[in-house]
């Protein structure tokens, strides 16, 4: 149980898009939590009455050393796969980025097993891979302190890239087999959770496995920590991955470029909770899109304080859940924009 | 707190359709809600993968005696203007249907103060009032069994010319001073729920006038009850609303019409309950939208065992909060549609 998102200005474009609001031919208060995202838009883009969203998402996807512990229900060869699905057109993120008309990039920072597309097609596929996967995080740190930062730098290259492009919103999303295990390591250095709590049940494990994830996240937590780490980038290089590092370059980025972030589920989550322990001004720019079901996203929703719009037992990634969500912001805004006031309407008020 | 949407297919459409969704690029399970919407989408409709929706929304319009106990926020001559701002494309449905990419009829089965508007002006408006308001239904039955039945034909003609004209997906709505009244009156009766559960704040009154309203409903079953009503359609008369009445015979008819149907908010959904209860094979058709903060909604759910998609705090009415919702299915027919499957796109399963 999550509670609503709810929303009051701290800006004069965000007072005004209130107090239009309260003007609007309805009951005040009578598009719930609508009301809120229009003002929270309106606040962050800077504009009492914000234009349509032009909205992009980036897939960051990279492989993980630790898949060799039998963390996850499939094998690492999936990751490349997807990622050429992404670009085909056939996988879920982009069956929806078409559906809801934003743009899709997909950005290969560390695929093992990367597999041929054909030029051109579908969503623009870029490769910079930073090595074939991170390293195994139960045995030693994932990344190197440059290599950590090199993937950090990408992902915050294509929110400059994409603002500049004239996006208005930005959505992360990521694929990397395995990656369930190295976010819930993390949300437990970072957001203090217990690993029983972090660790879920990614793509679909069994009891069994369920157990052995834990204990792995548990000694990998361990290890880490007799390690002396301590800064979040530090954090992040022991227990993260390649495509978490881009993602919490990409989210601190686009709060530096002042573009609001919808955020999608469990990784995504936990990527921006290392922007916020990095830079705290990131969390002003934050939107949560669900409630996945993956079992720690509850957790790391609560430690960044964000209250998902959406709760449909969507657990997938690729940012998904957060291309679902995206209707709800354009209706928000919609409404805002076109709905007229009681005296336009000659309306009675209360 | 209510339960998530869940669906288990009956029909062979239905089971073609979740086979499917077991071999779609995804983790079993992974798109959560959308995966039953799907499969729940396919099995009504008698399509393995069926075409995109052709939604229509009929909002219905007309006044409430009970108005004169003064139970509402606002006074009855809102009713009409709502209708003609409906029509001039201010309203939030209005914009959500013009957004959505879904037809809207807006039908005047009684307004009391109707307002004129310009000849072709956006929505198309279908004026057929039955009378200038119902009557109050704390004094006297709202309608006369002959008015009741007019008004419930009158909802069923619109569903039947929506599904000549291609229609796949219904939405009804409503506006109504008073008509929350009315609404839990009726939820009462048919639904066996107390007056206290039942009433709610309808635009936003205070304590003292919802206590008066939780009064007036209380006195008006009784009333009802002591002229020894007993039919669905005798409660109706005695409680309900032109409006409401044509709501029912819309659903009555969409479901006949084997087309499914979106629900909106609380006096929606108790509007199917009536029809449920005088065609129990309504039900069949029905698929929650959202959960409104109208304190009856839960309830009104709860007794038709539906699980609402999304909890945003509305109440409006209009049918907004169906429209609201209308992505959520399009976006699981889409990704049911075009998603690759694991052979098409060369990824390893399980």
């Amino acid at each position: 149980m999550t509670a609503p998102f709810r929303f009051a200005p701290t800006t004069p474009a965000g007072h005004a898009a209130q107090r239009r609001q309260s003007q609007l031919t309805k009951p005040p208060g009578s598009l719930g939590q609508l009301e809120d995202l229009a003002v929270w838009l309106a606040d962050r883009l800077g504009e009492a009455t914000p234009a349509r969203l032009v909205p992009a998402i980036a897939v960051f996807a990279a492989d993980h050393g630790v898949a060799v512990e039998d963390v996850s229900a499939f094998p690492m060869e999936v990751t490349g796969q997807m990622v050429a699905n992404f670009v085909a057109g056939g996988a879920a993120i982009s069956v929806l980025a078409a559906e809801h008309q934003a743009t899709l990039r997909v950005i290969d920072v560390g695929v093992a097993h990367p597999v041929p597309v054909p030029p051109g097609a579908g969503a623009a596929l870029v490769v910079r891979p930073i090595r074939a996967g991170s390293r195994n995080l139960l045995c030693e740190a994932a990344m190197r302190a440059d290599e950590c930062q090199v993937a950090w730098q990408a992902g915050a290259e294509v929110a400059r890239q994409l603002v500049a492009q004239g996006h208005t919103l930005l959505i992360g999303g990521e694929m990397g087999i395995a990656n369930t295990t190295a976010a819930a390591a993390l949300l437990c250095a970072l957001g203090d959770i217990a690993p029983e709590h972090a660790v879920g049940r990614g793509t679909g494990i069994d009891d069994a496995r369920h157990a052995h994830k834990t204990d792995v996240v548990r000694r990998a937590l361990a290890r880490a920590q007799a390690a002396g780490t301590d800064t979040p980038h530090a954090w992040l290089a022991q227990l993260g991955g390649l495509e978490i590092a881009a993602l919490a370059g990409f989210y601190e980025e686009a709060g530096r470029q002042r573009v609001p972030v919808l955020l999608d589920g469990f990784i995504s989550t936990v990527a921006a909770l290392v922007a916020v322990r990095h830079q705290p001004a990131t969390a002003h720019w934050l939107l949560a899109a669900h409630a996945s079901a993956e079992a720690g996203h509850r957790h790391a929703l609560a430690v960044l304080g964000l209250s998902p719009l959406l709760d449909l037992g969507l657990r997938l990634g690729e940012a998904s859940g957060a291309a679902i969500a995206l209707p709800l912001l354009q209706a928000a805004l919609a409404l805002h924009r076109s709905m007229a006031t009681f005296a336009e309407a000659g309306v009675a008020n209360q």
